[in-house]
């Protein structure tokens, strides 16, 4: 091999925070300002060079930590993004294993902002990529867009979405969440119908605290389910 | 760096064959005898270093046209394996980044076998790499697993089975495949019920010719559904 191969770990962080123009939660994810040649200036996921002593999604973790502050449980593989020509350098091929984290509120609660570090709501950031005002390094809109599919075809068919609330929840925090995802509002009594028919949440048979007139439900993931969506006969 | 990293691109490819000892259709897929070491003598998934002028997905069709004489269509990218540990040569680490391919019958009519290179059983594969009587190459066990378990979920939230399915079928042939996938047996009329209320398969109107009394109805993928199983409410 003449060129020279580097493997990097990057990761999709998602949280979900206020939007800048409404109280709705929205999708946000940090960024990193590259401070290097090629594309020096532009925004990057967070990532760098595989390390011997790490396991790939060690890698990701420490990157996440180190540009983040952020430790969250929900890191898993993604993708790996590895077309000849992705990187400028010719002489230099990068392929890129990348993780996505979804990042509960407690745990956003600890993230830091370093000065190449800045958190952006991830459907302004596509658009400001797709229409050429803000691209993003490399091939990282193409990852980004990835992500946000993958997320959006995910919470049809696993409780990923549960990833993005603490241990119980209202209901209706959780149609928020799907509501960010999709980027469309639910109908709510159509949403608690059918989440409740699924069978993914159960009640914790406790109400939230605080100053509801009626304080809601609480409801927590329903444990050991292999299936979110049952499409075929289960075992007798 | 010290170490020095190799980037594998590696394929697990399924087809569809008549079990050893019955004749029900059984997952079986190619492994290569490895030549030389590490692990010599011991079975592998085909696949190689990645070449510089190759794509990820180019790489591993590449080598499982050299190696098997299969051109599937359906090729996607699986997992990347790259645990610091997972080669024994403590100098040199490789990086693998595995696809899976479904073969369809009529793709797998052109499969040829090679001195080094032979169909297994899945099942019988993975039960000997686990009691120790023919144990796989590298981690290549860990990969075949997780490739097993990942076909049984996919199953269930994509239209993946008609993978293994020319056009047009008839149902008792789908069920095979899922059948086969599960290793178990499904009721018939359970699960044509399941499979028409889902509406991934559409009625082509026209029977199966041949010698049949009752000459079963052929069946299609459904076309453009971006979701197979609908757990939320659609757009009006």
């Amino acid at each position: 091999m003449n060129q020279h191969l580097e493997l990097a770990v990057s990761t999709v962080v998602f949280a979900l925070r206020p939007h800048p123009d409404a109280e709705r939660p929205t999708l946000w994810l940090p960024l990193v300002r590259r401070i290097r040649e090629p594309f020096r200036g532009r925004w990057a996921l967070p990532g760098g060079p595989l390390e011997d002593h790490h396991d790939l999604a060690a890698s990701a973790r420490e990157t996440l930590k180190a540009t983040t502050g952020l430790e969250p449980r929900h890191l898993e593989q993604l993708y790996a993004f590895g077309d000849v020509d992705r990187s400028p350098q010719t002489d230099h091929r990068v392929v890129s294993i990348v993780y996505w984290a979804l990042v509960r509120p407690d745990e956003d609660a600890d993230a830091h902002h370093g000065q190449n570090v800045r958190w952006f709501p991830a459907d302004e950031t596509l658009a400001r990529h797709e229409d050429g005002t803000a691209p993003l390094a490399f091939d990282h809109g193409v990852i980004l867009r990835y992500a946000v599919q993958r997320l959006r075809a995910k919470i049809t068919y696993s409780p990923i979405a549960h990833a993005f609330l603490p241990e119980e929840f209202p209901l209706t925090r959780l149609r928020e969440v799907y509501e960010a995802i999709l980027g469309r509002d639910l109908d709510p009594s159509n949403f608690r119908r059918q989440v409740l028919a699924q069978g993914s949440v159960e009640s914790t048979g406790r109400r939230m605290t605080g100053t509801h007139h009626r304080p809601p439900v609480l409801y927590r993931s329903a444990p050991n389910r292999s299936r979110y969506t049952l499409t075929i006969e289960e075992n007798p």
